[in-house]
């Protein structure tokens, strides 16, 4: 899919997107990046006083994976960190076909009507710029795009999961200390994705389809225990009767969960994005689950629970590549996996062989 | 809780018992380890034939946290593995007050009445042995511990959840070797054990009492969506119109959830562990799960999973305790913890700092 120049309109928020894309010895990408060179106070600042087009520019240095651009980027954020957390952090998720481009754009509208600062995020590891990646087609929010306090940015470029879900975080913090007071951060429902996502967000939305099996296909298991609430969409036509039907379904099945760490009883709400109708009661879910949260002292504590999850995780994944990105390692531990599989040894022995390979490197 | 003598009936089930928990310094202990010293052939012989004292043996040398134990242990493993496999293994969990004994103890004397081989095992890091761990109140299983055909071993004590997890699943290898064709793993439902057991089970069983709300009380997140059946227990007397409605919400829930990844439609069934009702239809449950993975082929393919996983798993927590069990980065680790819960420092540069610190060791 190519980008249209009569896309421009909406990629303007989309500042320098694909310059990391750039071979690091193409002279050009020097000349590129020379003309965009701010320092860490210009950033700082721009993004304190709502400049869109530095936040766009400092969202790139965070999507960077140069050293030098990372070395900004972490800086940027370090100042920013004081002045982030003051937005409603919604997750949303479902499979493709749950029309979540869609919902997005009407919740995203009326919000922005309601004068609202929207940030709208996505994490899909799979994604590629011009791949047909969530938030990539951006034909569907044409409406949205317009809104002036509307920054709608796709996923960072194809990567390992946590990579792209740290960009993505980082990213919330940008957003909030540029004023951003709503942030939507998107998945597709169907991977790993959703963790990530549920570890960053307030409130885990699942955008649901009539529960009549085959719509269900796809999603992951788990997911509905996660959430703190679902909408069922396409509550419209002769859809209308089959999601009354299914939020009853959905209500009466919540109710068996056991009760989240909140205390906050999940619920089911049906709209239809496309007639813009139960938007608003989805949102007033959020809001309502917002207070709730605040009063008993939950949200803060989930806030908490997300920093330091992320300390470790991040702890994790790079202790944990040295190991699976190591060249030498590599051949060895698929020829133990196959060992492992064809029971000639067992699991914890082959993990341990491994290991001393490793540590007497 | 003190061992009384006349608890040896089933005791004796659990050879050596708590040989590996005296001192090692204790001369006394060596005498001991004298008098079962047998060769890894022995062993392995012992185990093929069905020996029930040398298999707790072997078992207690699994446990055993001593190298050299653990050096035997593994050669033990490896040549067992060859004849493993050959079981159902389920998996059990559901919260304290589920009566999780009274129905391992009605449903295991009731296939061992059929003729099977049961071991019965357990996962549980809390659990030391005097303390009332799971299956360590053995009183309740008055019934089962005198089947010549049962193998009860509580879960091995305290200590993390891949070690103990490690050793329970090392633990079936060898029992299957020994000729056991049916597995119990029992978990409590409420912390992470669930998806160790999870990750070594065929099939796994919820088991549940009436949902009216406060019963669900305790149970983690995310395990419903995780079992492959629930049987709703304590469905006697009064209590019997209302797990029979459970059983029809139960029904309904479940037929909402994403279809799993094998396919199979889990379902609920009623039962009344104490006056042995309904424990064949549960069983009925798994065999026929048993029966459509093994058709459908996701039976070796869900054992083959999990083998990688356990190998991977292995790698993962011995390159993470490195890190985390080193005495110098423990302090820093808690005070870099509390500067990303004051909002001083992002999680990812807090994350870093600290593996700068790790790696220049």
């Amino acid at each position: 899919m190519e980008h249209p120049e009569n896309d421009r309109q909406y990629k303007g928020l989309v500042v320098n997107e694909g310059v990391e894309n750039l071979p690091q010895v193409n002279p050009y990408a020097t000349f590129r990046r020379k003309k965009r060179q701010l320092s860490i106070a210009d950033y700082v600042d721009g993004i304190l006083q709502g400049n869109i087009t530095i936040l766009g520019q400092a969202v790139t240095l965070v999507e960077s994976n140069l050293p030098e651009d990372q070395a900004i980027a972490q800086k940027v954020i370090e100042q920013c960190l004081p002045y982030s957390g003051n937005s409603i952090r919604l997750g949303i998720t479902g499979v493709p076909g749950a029309g979540k481009s869609t919902f997005i754009e009407a919740l995203g509208t009326e919000l922005c009507q309601q004068g609202k600062h929207l940030a709208v995020l996505a994490i899909d590891p799979s994604s590629e710029r011009s791949k047909g990646s969530i938030l990539g087609d951006k034909t569907r929010m044409n409406e949205l795009s317009v809104q002036a306090n509307a920054f709608i940015r796709p996923s960072p470029s194809a990567g390992s999961l946590g990579g792209v879900a740290r960009k993505t975080r980082e990213t919330i913090v940008l957003c909030e200390a540029a004023g951003f007071d709503t942030i939507f951060v998107e998945t597709v429902g169907v991977g790993q994705s959703e963790t990530a996502a549920h570890s960053m967000v307030d409130f885990f939305l699942l955008l649901q389809v009539t529960g009549t099996g085959d719509e269900l296909q796809g999603i992951k298991r788990g997911i509905m225990e996660m959430a703190d609430g679902i909408a069922i969409n396409k509550c419209d036509g002769s859809n209308v009767e089959r999601a009354q039907a299914a939020k009853v379904s959905f209500k009466n099945a919540l109710a068996l969960f056991p009760p989240s760490e909140s205390g906050w009883k999940p619920y089911a709400e049906t709209c239809s994005a496309v007639e813009k109708t139960g938007i608003k009661e989805v949102w007033k879910m959020v809001e309502d689950y917002i207070s709730f949260a605040q009063k008993n002292g939950y949200l803060d504590y989930r806030r908490n629970q997300q920093a330091k999850y992320w300390m470790y995780e991040t702890i994790n994944s790079a202790l944990l590549s040295g190991f699976y990105q190591n060249e030498k390692m590599e051949p060895l531990i698929q020829d133990m996996e196959n060992r492992v599989l064809n029971n000639e040894i067992s699991s914890f022995i082959a993990a341990h062989q491994l290991l001393d390979v490793y540590n007497k490197q």
